[in-house]
């Protein structure tokens, strides 16, 4: 049995682990691991305290995280926890960079990871279980469908320098019947909209928003991409929220194909 | 200690499970509990023994896989593997069908999925960690990078009807330096790259092959996009095998990028 298995203690001192969506149940083995016998855990925002409450009391956990408009400034607060890692790891303490979802999709884990680099500081990185994926799983929302799609998309919808980046590969995604997960994007999805719909994405494009997948209040929401404005004046979905775009399939049903 | 947590049974029957990438260790909780719990085990191929010992001894184990060329005709295949779904869940039996990766990433989870509904089966789908990721992760190869990408994108590399599907749409999130994680497609990978090539996708697009991430002997093979024909005639490398292509970060090295 895994869990009575001899754990064998690694030489990382650093460990960027994806927490999933938030469900204790959907971390990793090994993230699960890594919090047991963590000194130190910074820990970002979006999780419930259950997943901290997996670590050793003695474990020291920070606080590294951001809220939504929190006016922190964001590179400084990105320095400071470069700074932690690196002085725990002097330290000798084994270090848990712990972050929501998979460290690789949208997050700042590439930074960190390219720091301990520079620093020479031993690290390792611990995939997580990616919203979208727990959307999908969750509620039965497959983004891969044999003989109707070959493709499917992470895209975050955190406009940079003003404007969306990469709209038009994301409608010609889209345009082929394939899904597009976008991450962040809740904010400011009236407007994604209607930038998708100029570059004739299907008005009638299935929209879910899934908010606080893993969590137990998550909820799925369904609407399609020319129903996005009013159904936004109606509805105001709790976040974290990862939004499903265009999927052919949605929801599971039984006579939803053969 | 969530390990030590006294476990709901849940009304479920039939658990579509992610396996994750081969690495027991690489599992998410949920999918080790019902390993643990399942009394029968429906599984692919591609998983090395280890996670199968996760299951109690009790457990009916029965392979459900096909290997490269087996020729095996795929829907009666399938069938079978639906009729073993049902059969056992009308048994009572808790019934783990156990997926490589994630079950809605290039498998036929959503399919499975469908039929349980169609049956009035209870299903659930627990997500796992896909091949795409748990290469980025474990080689560290980011596949979002902030202010270098804002998209990624799963593909698979596996023809139908005589060719390959959207390469259009694959060549231009190429050309926008954005990576695509290529499944299944190391047998075509030769005319894959000609023809993303002939889509004006740079020549020097990193190409990243990773062979049997999650296992013990996982490797990662280096090159670009012209140089693959080249690279495949001396080297072979295991399956399965991911892609990762046109990760501008590539592996991430200290002077990669500040």
């Amino acid at each position: 049995m895994l869990t009575n298995k001899q754990d064998v203690v690694k030489p990382h001192l650093i460990s960027i682990v994806g927490a999933g969506p938030g469900d204790p149940e959907l971390l990793t083995v090994r993230a699960l691991r890594r919090l047991e016998q963590a000194d130190v855990i910074l820990y970002d925002a979006l999780h419930g305290t259950d997943i901290l409450d997996l670590a050793t009391p003695h474990a020291r956990k920070i606080y590294a995280g951001k809220h939504y408009q929190d006016g922190q400034h964001q590179t400084e607060r990105q320095d400071r926890i470069h700074e932690q890692l690196k002085q725990f790891a002097h330290e000798g303490k084994r270090v848990v960079r712990l972050k929501a979802g998979d460290p690789f999709i949208f997050g700042r884990g590439a930074e960190e990871l390219a720091f301990c680099f520079r620093e020479d500081l031993t690290v390792e990185v611990v995939p997580g279980i990616t919203a979208g994926l727990a959307a999908a799983s969750c509620f039965h929302i497959p983004v891969t469908l044999r003989n109707a799609n070959s493709m499917a998309m992470f895209y975050t919808g955190h406009k940079r320098n003003g404007g969306f980046e990469n709209m038009d590969e994301v409608a010609a995604v889209l345009r082929a019947n394939a899904p597009v997960m976008v991450y962040m994007g809740l904010k400011n999805l009236i407007l994604l909209g209607k930038e998708l719909m100029q570059r004739k994405v299907p008005t009638d494009t299935p929209l879910q928003i899934v908010s606080r997948v893993g969590h137990p209040d998550q909820q799925l929401f369904t609407t399609q991409l020319d129903a996005v404005e009013a159904f936004l004046s109606k509805t105001d979905p709790p976040m974290p929220a990862v939004i499903i775009l265009g999927t052919k399939a949605q929801q599971i049903k039984a006579e939803t194909f053969v």
